[in-house]
């Protein structure tokens, strides 16, 4: 029996496809839309960040991603620029038209977060970080909801439901692979959560290739499988000079290769009749 | 550093494809080729399996499947016909042309399967039984190797050393789904395993959806994701009736869901110029 | 190469031993000691929780747990009194004299916990909220941490670093049982974590095995086994009336079974040397 | 609902205590005893075989462990002295009255190795091997079926049925540690397996803290656990020269550290009046 209610595709007639106002024109993300985001793991510096979100703008990518606050595993390592990368995110959104995705921490960043990034996004290691679920459920923005390192389906859909139940339903879920005992890879990508969550659920769901597999040659076909299967966009790191890259290089598309991935996933979603664009 | 050496891509100039003497032409796994193996779990009855065969050629299945010897979980499960059903497989095989898969899990049943089955499958729970994997590498017969429910990409394709390192290079991958803490499917896919193998080894891979998944809803989509990955084709359970399935009924497809299986994978395998006849 | 720097063995002299300032005495966690603390999974109701602090002071038990916000995996489920809860700790505290440990999973309820709890607990699925541990981190009160549910050790010890490197040394690790693929026990246990973590780290190890197992038969046996294996305690759930419980009860012990608990791992310690007063 | 039958408690009126005919004397597996079983991961010569032998039986050991075929990962690593290697084993135990286990991993081994070896034991690798378990069925030899590397409690328990229930009650059951996520340890003890096993089953249960953790320095903390968690005994790795070991060198003791283990283990074992002579 399903503890989820209003996750649950029983709940609803029809799937949830979640607007993201953005200048000029309003993005849709789910039924109907192949949805690509794209950006560096952290945002570096203005120059970095603003010339790779011209350069995406100009290849096709529909939201800009970028890290303020990195959520790192070692106190010592790199933890993004914070409030002030805020100012640079806001200046390629000002210069690309691009709807900003950022992580959300701690609910005290909220309130100078709100008004410039346009989707909200929660990170694996916050899954269950239900005091800040709850305070999102009581905005009126949208929610990417990354599903927990070793959370379950049904985890994952309870964690939404924290959201819905607050009483915003912009939720989009994000798979970004599991914990397994593989050690070759970075994690496991869930594929079958795919269609699964298609099944169960409403809501939107997109897959994070490059986190999921932390091997940059391996982003491509497994983007390509998350369309195949279903899924209603991809999220992936970009990164102009993946080498240089303060955190999570190896696992970043350079520009020209984020190129063959659209090009490729254009061509499954063309299958299924999907909008990219 | 990497201990498989012979099932290493360094060690080979190319991709090794498998031929599959088939009645009046040869098959192919491997590059350039899009393999559809289909059939029950287990052979049933001889009305059942031949009626089945027959839809699966009309439909464009390259290889028929069934299960002689049955490794089940529990001695009171059924456990398939064994040498019987053999005669009936045979017979399958003379009306249809298909050439034929089945598990072996006995060395002592080598003399009789040697001549009748076209690829010999070891399956997940022996796959590390190092005594049949280097019985099989001094025959000159392929193997298909599914990977162990909780073995790592290196265990894996040592087991596949095994063979090689015996003689037989005619060995073909199966990922078929390994164990992780989700509950709602009977296993996880690892989808990322087809890139990351195509780049370690020159070894073809196909995918198993069926026990991956254990949800006949998600054999599709994980199949056409396979393939969208790389994979070199896809192993399908069909049943005429599920419902009245002995083994696996649950993840079985209906015939009809197999023709649709097989023209969606169809369409992704030809945006990569792939041969599925 | 081990990232963790002030949580690493070789940083210190000797092992951490925690003080615990108690009305009367000071209680240590650490070398020497074994420490048991035990109180319901969540604070019901004032007399239910009187109640049993008044029995487990009699019986020995030297700290008392009792949850006021429960992170339940479905927003519907129970989450306890919260601050009004705080009030029956703290009676409880003053008629017992026992310390009192309680989760926090918001910053801000910081202020008016710190008066009142003496060791504030960091949650599994908090483990890696970043911005909790800094701020403990900046505090001068007792830390216990536990092990998120899909952690390394290493990852346990870089998220203890981020509360010693803000300066507080007084972090207490424990153990609670990790997600594996076995279904018949809530968690399992990783008991080699126990020796693993005296061989790598100074700080005081102790262990739950209520959460760990959930299955109040086995709590006895595998608090037996932490002992054994050199942990400095053991954390487990009492109530008066586990059919009752509104959360966990199938994992609390009975007032009579925790005495047996008492003296079965009083005689382990024993064999140690170990100071269980 | 349990699908194991006779391997459940429910079907005898007491614990399955497992005889083990020996020179002289009968030794017993089960209620009320605490059985060391040491030895080296592989027999690798005869000088070092009989040495650690005569050492094992003066320092109180009661069964005595060896490798003759080693199931190595990969092809290329040492794989035991197979049948030579059994000369030398039942001259130990000619020398020592010391009773021997040692796996078997193919049913056309059972001949020669019938008469000579005590104890047949199953390896990880081959605990789902069911046309050997089987064969094993039919013996009336005691059999060690050790935990499959991710098997579950009720996958394992099944496995025992089919020994079972093809006639042979002498089956004892090896934790030996499960595959998880944690890569510091090479598998990870499942100690709750023991109390788990004690409830749902009759058989045996010991455990081997040496295949579980791969590091000595860890053996000795996690034989204490299990016996304190109610195992009926403990196998353990024992080289004279650790560090010249041909296999599993790092998780071998010492003789010094196996007089130690010893002396430990039967303090606890005292405690729940076990007899350990």
């Amino acid at each position: 029996m399903q503890r989820f209610k209003l996750a649950a595709r029983n709940e609803k007639s029809k799937n949830t496809v979640v607007a993201i106002p953005a200048s000029g024109q309003t993005l849709y993300i789910g039924e109907g839309y192949c949805t690509v985001i794209a950006g560096p793991c952290a945002v570096e510096s203005r120059d970095s960040f603003v010339k790779t979100a011209l350069l995406l703008k100009e290849m096709g990518a529909h939201i800009l991603r970028g890290g303020l606050f990195k959520p790192r595993t070692s106190p010592y390592s790199f933890k993004g620029l914070g409030r002030e990368g805020l100012a640079i995110m806001a200046e390629a959104r000002e210069l690309t038209g691009l709807p900003l995705v950022s992580e959300i921490m701690d609910v005290r960043d909220l309130d100078y977060m709100y008004e410039q990034v346009d989707i909200l996004q929660v990170g694996s290691r916050n899954m269950q970080n239900f005091t800040l679920l709850e305070e999102l459920g009581r905005l009126e923005k949208p929610v990417l909801l990354k599903r927990g390192l070793s959370a379950t389906i049904e985890e994952w859909l309870l964690a939404a439901e924290y959201i819905l139940s607050n009483g915003n339903p912009r939720v989009i879920l994000c798979e970004r692979g599991i914990r397994t005992f593989e050690i070759l890879t970075r994690n496991t990508v869930d594929i079958g959560a795919v269609p699964l969550l298609k099944q169960l659920s409403h809501l939107p769901i997109i897959v994070d290739p490059s986190h999921a597999t932390g091997k940059w040659k391996m982003v491509i076909p497994v983007a390509k499988a998350a369309i195949a299967a279903g899924a209603d966009g991809v999220m992936v790191e970009v990164h102009p000079d993946p080498d240089q890259a303060l955190s999570d290089g190896k696992q970043s598309l350079t520009p020209q290769n984020f190129r063959i991935l659209y090009e490729q996933i254009k061509k499954i979603a063309d299958l299924d009749g999907k909008i990219l664009v």
